[in-house]
């Protein structure tokens, strides 16, 4: 039974990473001659065939459309699926979903897996890992073998093609505006690293809203966490400062858990301190109190992600222009924050 | 540009059902002769090829496993692709996810997506509508191919291949007990509707658990759910009876629709009326008061699925015995329900 070899088990084999056999393979400069020359003599030695994009393209359309999202306990990417699987199954497609869980390697996997003639496009959102690197060779190389992709949410300066997005930075200065204007004095935030975009654009708007409102920007009320699933530790300590009477934070996960220490430390919500999230799920409307929170919209963000996708796999004529639609953030007021 | 035509197409091209063009591609003895001419002929002229799984499977391994689940908004689903992807990845797999949005027509298109040479095996839990039609067709295909399938949570006995499944029937039991020990005297059950075979084994446990507790079983209590979006309306009529002070709901989004209601009319949880989910999942944790459940430890099985799976894939003669491996449910007390 003749195996094909994975590039994971390349990059084993010669003790070298995932990014440095998928570049070396593609004779990218950035690897040495030595090491490009080494990956593909075993390459070749074990019938291992990169993937041509361009070829299989040209030959025919699968009707799939590939989509790859960080994770999916948190409610924010399910919601996005279901809006690409609404757009997609009405215009004939199948979505066939890769999860990179937060990994660079695993993004590259999941693409070369995807890339190998089962689908017509992309759809995705980057992890956090390929932030931190910032290596997207990955995505230029599909772009520029002219397989269509849309990046939605979590996306890249560095990748020219069409983009979904919301207004973090203007959704974050609504909802810390919404604090200020419902009488909260001193706003905390609670949010991601900075390597992360989106927190790093909500952390933006929140100082924003503060210094355009007189308010001074207080780092000490600022945490940045990495670790999500362990934020209560982090949360613990700002609540031991105890000199805030508002909380922002970047996700529905952190807020209801500052909530619930905040029940626990005796405090009322919203009369002693009042709270805002950001992504309207599940958790928001079930919480208790129920939590104010900036709507992302992810069911139209997929819808808008799907049509922007068939729209360039079905164009006649390569269109090179690409276009970043951006959804604006409502604010949904429920029992978390004071009434104005 | 040759495009391939789609099971979908061919079927609205001859104006008939998907399932017909699938089982008449295969030569089914359940449709006509006459038309299963007319959808080969068809299928010929546009160069439709069904797939053959015994040949892709003997020229490669992929190092894919392809999943089909019913859903991904609610969290159970997404704790067993957890599951196995944490298996699947230490064994050097991907996992290539798909949905069936609770239909049968997309479970049969998903499959012929994956099942092109694109995957080892499937791991799937089958679709709502599938489980009405009881049409199992195409999984006994991919079976008599030779393709590895691992079914869980919904399954089906007409199908042989290994299984994972929880010990629904007992874990509701257990359930209605823990409310029995409380003290509860009348237990009203919120369940789905019966040909969803995990609501049909939990409303048997909910009903002999009754039944050995000398207790009677109340068929006005019993409520049954088609649609989970909607289940407010159908849970408000329940609490117009006014006439019990237990509930056991078969999942976690019942349980609290309920337990919202119960508090607007002004119940106090768990004094008068005492709650108990199934599925150990997000919102029961956050849920206010906190939601006493039985844990359906989707990651055990996810884990456990990708472990059954990735074996047959891998061994070297085929084996012909399969086997259900059955997780036992555990009971996670919390404040919806009153303390022994």
């Amino acid at each position: 039974m003749r195996r094909r070899i994975t590039l994971k088990q390349i990059a084993k084999e010669l003790d070298v990473s995932i990014s440095t056999v998928s570049k070396a393979l593609r004779e990218s400069k950035e690897i040495s001659q030595d090491t490009r020359d080494k990956v593909q003599a075993f390459a070749k030695l074990y019938n291992y065939k990169p993937n041509n994009i361009a070829v299989s393209l040209k030959n025919k359309h699968t009707k799939n459309i590939g989509v790859i999202i960080p994770e999916i306990v948190h409610h924010f990417f399910t919601t996005v699926i279901s809006g690409i699987e609404k757009v997609a199954n009405s215009k004939g497609y199948n979505v066939i979903v890769c999860l990179s869980n937060e990994s660079f390697d695993k993004e590259v996997i999941n693409m070369e897996t995807l890339a190998n003639g089962s689908i017509d496009g992309f759809i995705m959102s980057i992890s956090k890992e390929t932030q931190k690197k910032k290596d997207f060779h990955h995505l230029r190389e599909v772009v520029n073998q002219g397989m269509p992709l849309v990046m939605f949410d979590r996306v890249s300066d560095e990748i020219y093609c069409d983009k979904v997005i919301v207004d973090d930075a203007r959704g974050a200065y609504q909802a810390v505006e919404h604090l200020i204007h419902t009488g909260c004095k001193r706003i905390a935030l609670i949010t991601t690293v900075d390597y992360v975009s989106v927190g790093k654009l909500r952390t933006l708007g929140y100082k924003n809203a503060l210094l355009d409102n007189e308010m001074g920007v207080d780092e000490d009320l600022i945490i940045k966490i990495e670790d999500i699933e362990n934020c209560d530790k982090e949360i613990e300590k700002l609540f031991d400062l105890d000199n805030f009477d508002g909380v922002f934070a970047v996700n529905e996960l952190f807020a209801l858990t500052a909530m619930k220490i905040a029940q626990e430390r005796g405090y009322r919500i919203p009369e002693d301190i009042s709270f805002i999230g950001f992504t309207d799920g599940i958790l928001s409307k079930h919480a208790s109190p129920t939590l104010t929170t900036l709507a992302q919209h992810g069911i139209e963000m997929g819808e808008i992600a799907a049509d922007m996708l068939i729209e360039k796999i079905e164009e006649e004529e390569e269109d090179e222009s690409f276009r970043t639609e951006i959804i604006r953030t409502s604010l949904i007021q429920r029992d978390s924050t004071r009434k104005i």
